[in-house]
């Protein structure tokens, strides 16, 4: 495939190029701006702190179908342990490379050459055609989706279809897509026994020991059986600390940091409460402090999970399986109003890594296969 | 009582202005050298790398009684937290304070006043009276009291009974007398996982989760029930780290440190062995380093308890409990040789500490049950 025949390649070619990391936008926001105004969309740029954020529209119907993405991208890291510029695109055995390329300056271009090719086509489409982009979903996402949200809100604005572009594909494009994320709760726990020396270990109380079988029984618990749409909670420790470096001390405090990664099945209040039961039937004496990343959020199967995988069957040829596996995304601040919310973008394999990289003729195939969305919804 | 009467107290005067931080003796062992000499004693000083010793002795049949010791003293740490300077010995409410007063010149001061008077009444004791003094008993302690007991089965010495004057009293002089120490035995465990990101756990193998059974039959083995002299062998967990810092992160190592103190019923073979199993049980992957402290030591009820434990209750009215508790001594050097070794000093609730003191009055008793230990054994 010749570049200069793909518009969705060079879109992300000069994407790619623009050093947005979190959470400068580098002028990635502009040049869509143009793009979609070129094409008919009304902007409403959304600058929130140090955070860009655009919301485009095309039409004024319902039902309201949204593509949301993010132009910010993750730092390099160390740039002589990349074959290449990470914000030079790169072209190297049918691949483009550089930072975002995958998540997901990629998907990006292939939104806005489908729904140029859409408008074109269809210039009088039923619904509205939006677009819902931040420079900080990397970021603490403070001032991004959550903001716009808050914003559309207050317009009276409701999403009824968001297709967000994050990278969901695993092996091949289009094997999987996420309809939900679940939900991550974060602990620190302080487990207080009483110091003293190894010597005389019936004057102290090891806080290790103490805490040994309760953090057996954390470890062996089934939180839940998760449910049709996500897999059972998971519980990892992440850190756990004790010991003054003496070798003869019995040190006087344990801590722990812990993770959950829940389902629907479950609420922070639920965790929390059977936390807090376990450690007191261990007669823990013990501060603890919770940190909600994100609440769990599902779409279940409906017209945009339909509608998606058959788009992905008739383009690739085969099915998407429905996944709510691994972190979190900006969806959990769409889910809430009540919209679908579906992410389906390139591999994954390489995001978050130096090489980061996406084949170029997955970008073609992407930029059909959400065209044919859009096809089946606003058309 | 007045100092001046007292040549026990002026001896401990004397030695506590000597700064002997280990290794240095500082000229405590000249002083004493001085004073044995003068009554008779042979004088031979075995000096090892830095470490001053000495071997001095009174008398050429068997049997050899000896009373051990240390010169050096451990560092007095922030000057300005004591009430008087460390090294300037200064009588209050009836107690000597300086660093070293309880641990152990006092002690020292005690055995040289009572070999004293008893070779002053018995010029032709039976058997041998002799001192072992090192100035690095606070320190590695490889150049004091272990290369001295070297030197004398070099040259066919064997002691009979060794009292050492190690402060052993708890709450009032005599209460407590050791007849042997435990084991003490280190080790730095080390188990290896698979680091991963919380969110995809069943890519990850969590070291924390995977050793927390191990962990709790650790702490619930009963390594041993002790027998007539020692208390069970005691586990203790002194160190555990695990952890990248971030939230997201599952471990892929996990750090213990562990401290045996063990009895007389256990070998630290044993012990490795049965840890190792444990650890295999578990299918723990791992790396284990050990580090013996010293093997465990006791002198059975015999003639020096005997003796000992009689002159305590004729002194002072009441009997002297036998104990093998807290942390380890030179006794570990003289004991592998056959001698019945014991160990009787003052009480020890400052040693080591900011204002450390002994009883005057302490002084005068334990001179007087050393007199009566002599009087006992070579009269």
């Amino acid at each position: 495939m010749d570049s200069d025949c793909s518009p969705t390649l060079a879109l992300a070619q000069a994407l790619v190029a623009l050093p947005s990391i979190t959470p400068q936008d580098a002028g990635c926001q502009d040049l869509i701006i143009a793009r979609l105004a070129k094409c008919g969309f009304h902007i409403e740029s959304l600058p929130f702190g140090d955070v860009t954020n655009l919301w485009a529209w095309h039409g004024n119907e319902s039902p309201l179908f949204c593509f949301a993405g993010h132009t910010d991208v993750v730092p390099p890291g160390q740039l002589h342990l990349w074959s290449s510029d990470p914000f030079t695109p790169t072209l190297r055995d049918g691949m483009l490379f550089g930072r975002g390329a995958a998540d997901m300056k990629g998907s990006l271009a292939a939104m806005i050459v489908a729904a140029e090719g859409f408008i074109q086509e269809n210039p009088t489409h039923r619904g509205k055609l939006a677009f819902l982009l931040t420079s900080d979903e990397e970021g603490p996402a403070i001032d991004g989706t959550a903001k716009v949200i808050e914003h559309l809100q207050t317009c009276g604005q409701k999403i009824d279809y968001c297709l967000i572009g994050e990278p969901t594909s695993t092996q091949q494009l289009g094997d999987c897509i996420k309809n939900g994320r679940r939900g991550s709760l974060n602990a620190r726990l302080r487990i207080f026994g009483k110091q003293g020396h190894v010597a005389y270990p019936h004057r102290a109380d090891n806080p290790i020991h103490h805490f040994a079988p309760t953090l057996v029984r954390f470890c062996n618990e089934v939180w839940d059986q998760g449910n049709e749409y996500f897999p059972p909670t998971s519980f990892q420790i992440s850190g756990i600390q004790a010991g003054t470096g003496a070798e003869n001390v019995i040190p006087g405090i344990l801590d722990l940091q812990f993770n959950f990664r829940f389902s629907t099945e479950l609420t922070p209040e639920i965790i929390q409460q059977r936390v807090i039961a376990m450690l007191d039937q261990g007669l823990c004496n013990y501060e603890l402090e919770w940190h909600l990343s994100g609440l769990p959020f599902v779409t279940p199967v409906g017209q945009l999970v339909t509608t998606t995988q058959s788009a992905v069957q008739t383009i690739l040829g085969y099915e998407p399986v429905l996944s709510t596996s691994g972190g979190t995304s900006d969806g959990r601040f769409i889910a809430p109003t009540g919209a679908e919310v579906l992410e389906l973008g390139p591999v994954n394999t390489t995001i978050h890594q130096v090489d980061e990289c996406v084949a170029v003729d997955d970008l073609e195939q992407l930029t059909r296969i959400y065209h044919a969305i859009l096809c089946d919804l606003l058309k």
